[in-house]
């Protein structure tokens, strides 16, 4: 039976914030300093109160780079051109990208989504998981990106996904994208969702220069003004349909999907971020289960985190994506994970507290 | 044949500057946008100009914990009893230390050294390296932490155990401490060697409160006073012997053997970086070998950093030390390592470039 969205969403519980206390007393009676592993320890309580109390276990990990194009590449938005899409989505199959080298230095697995590529579906592989939505998404500065129905069946594939990985026995899920123009879309909703100004937060994605920056910024105002009935409406799924991608809503639904599963999911940078504050806005239990990995070195990711209040893990200048943060992000995680499960304590090791 | 400090200063030579714009030539080949590995392209680019230009790799990869105790414990300027450095070194022998599960965590090897703790001699364990170059420090409060020569010997057992692992096929190192105290030492360090005042930089350590820091800048600034001599003189040997530790000691001659012998060195803490600061400034080429692995918690750290012009790669609010950070950054040296290695072109994935 394929799932519906208000199945996912009925699934989506806060964790209790009473195991927070439970784990920190654990944390202190470790040999160290209290409190001296710093956000390892913040992360630590966390993870133990999305187990719901159990020993966090973040092994097996997966990451899912989900692919899609958009029409709103037509407007020049973007230095690469659109089959760029398609030949990423070849090299993550082959093993040479970005995400590929660090998901596998983290001991990470992969699966390629093809959420909404354009031309010929692919033929199989074993990395691929899921099956394609739409062949590509419309302009949005001309019309709505998709339909809402295609929307919610982009943010089913992402939940289904993660129920499947939940039901393989994953306990830890990574977001990841491509997709040639895909700041754009994310940008339009970063505005969207979180009242931002797209003067403020446009940048350059994959290399644009000031004038080329200045142009993706009026394709943004041009579509948020167009869609502005929507916007205003605050219906969270059509937003996500007027503005985004079908990868991003794709990468919604992991979302949805994780926290409906009770299983913490790293955040890559800005399109995953864009799709998680889709998610969030769907459901906003969602924000226990999900940790951000990076702060992108896009130059809106700053005012994005305090509209969040957030603070990204990691702060390395990454601007690629493909989910490439949140493979070190979950790097961190398992390093928490561990601390809470492995340190030994003041008593067991006899060691004197301070 | 016993090395000589000598012998090792003068097998340290910075890279070939002309190395960097190589690496950077091979890293714009690859399949992602320009630069957009951010912080892991610019480490990618100061490996390959450590191996001298060839693929860099960082496995076998080995943390040296260093352990001592200090005189200037006596001072009440530790939350923890002196005790407690033997009591963790066991610890470390055990298995159950924070540093045991983050290098296990990102498979990395810990050797352990008692470089001068108190009492008498552990029994031999696999996992020692290393003998005891004295029992412990004097106080520098009242008198020098240890006379040059100790402090000369203390260093070229950090040079040898570098040079060992060398001859082993260990391909990057990393710092570590343990000392109850010596954040005391350690500050009193950074206030010679880089004119910073001890009211700003003095911190909690382990947790002392606002009357137990102001007590520790007080007893850093007798030190100071009580050495202004050998500080004016500018011997940075005899510098680290007035104020320094043996474990600090053996971490600085660590840095400048993992120089001598063009190993990448992952820096840890607030100690680890205090035996940097010596190390550089007995050797200031030892800086393009030297990873600054984290910004510590400690409220010294950031005026520390800026009067290196360094900025760290993590800032996870970690103040434990026993080589906790730099596990966690020689991960991402591996990270960095494997993109330039691993990471296709964009003409052999026949991806169109922008």
């Amino acid at each position: 039976m394929p799932l519906t969205l208000p199945e996912v969403l009925a699934a989506i519980r806060p964790v209790d914030p009473a195991l927070f206390a439970v784990a920190k007393n654990h944390l202190d009676s470790l040999t160290k300093p209290r409190g001296s592993l710093g956000r390892l320890e913040e992360l630590a309580q966390r993870l133990f109160a999305i187990s719901g109390g159990k020993a966090p276990t973040m092994d097996p990990a997966r990451i899912y780079v989900c692919a899609g194009d958009h029409g709103v590449a037509a407007e020049g938005v973007s230095l690469f051109p659109q089959e760029v899409t398609r030949q990423m989505v070849a090299n993550f199959l082959a093993g040479g990208a970005g995400i590929n080298v660090l998901a596998d230095t983290a001991g990470i697995d992969i699966r390629v989504v093809d959420a909404g590529c354009l031309g010929d579906p692919f033929p199989p592989h074993p990395l691929f998981a899921g099956s394609r939505v739409a062949s590509g998404t419309e302009d949005l500065a001309v019309g709505p990106a998709m339909s809402v129905d295609t929307c919610t069946k982009a943010l089913l594939l992402g939940a289904s996904l993660a129920a499947q990985a939940a039901a393989e026995g994953v306990k830890c899920l990574g977001t990841g994208d491509m997709g040639i123009a895909n700041t754009t879309p994310s940008t339009a909703l970063f505005c969207a969702y979180l009242f931002l100004d797209p003067e403020t937060i446009t940048g350059p994605g994959t290399g644009l220069d000031a004038s080329g920056v200045r142009r993706k910024a009026e394709i943004v105002a041009k579509g948020l003004e167009l869609h502005e009935k929507v916007i205003d409406s605050g219906d969270p799924v059509a937003i996500l349909a007027a503005l985004g991608g079908l990868e991003i809503a794709c990468l919604a639904g992991l979302v949805l999907g994780a926290a409906a599963n009770k299983l913490p999911i790293a955040v890559d940078g800005f399109i995953s971020t864009a799709a998680y504050v889709a998610a969030r806005a769907i459901a906003p239990d969602v924000a226990d289960y999900a940790v951000v990995s990076h702060a992108s070195a896009e130059p809106g990711y700053a005012p994005i985190m305090n509209a969040l209040d957030h603070k990204p893990l990691l702060d390395l200048g990454l601007r690629l994506g493909e989910g490439t943060g949140a493979a070190l992000a979950i790097f961190l995680m398992r390093a928490s994970a561990n601390v809470y499960n492995n340190m030994a304590t003041f008593a067991a090791a006899g060691v004197s507290e301070g």
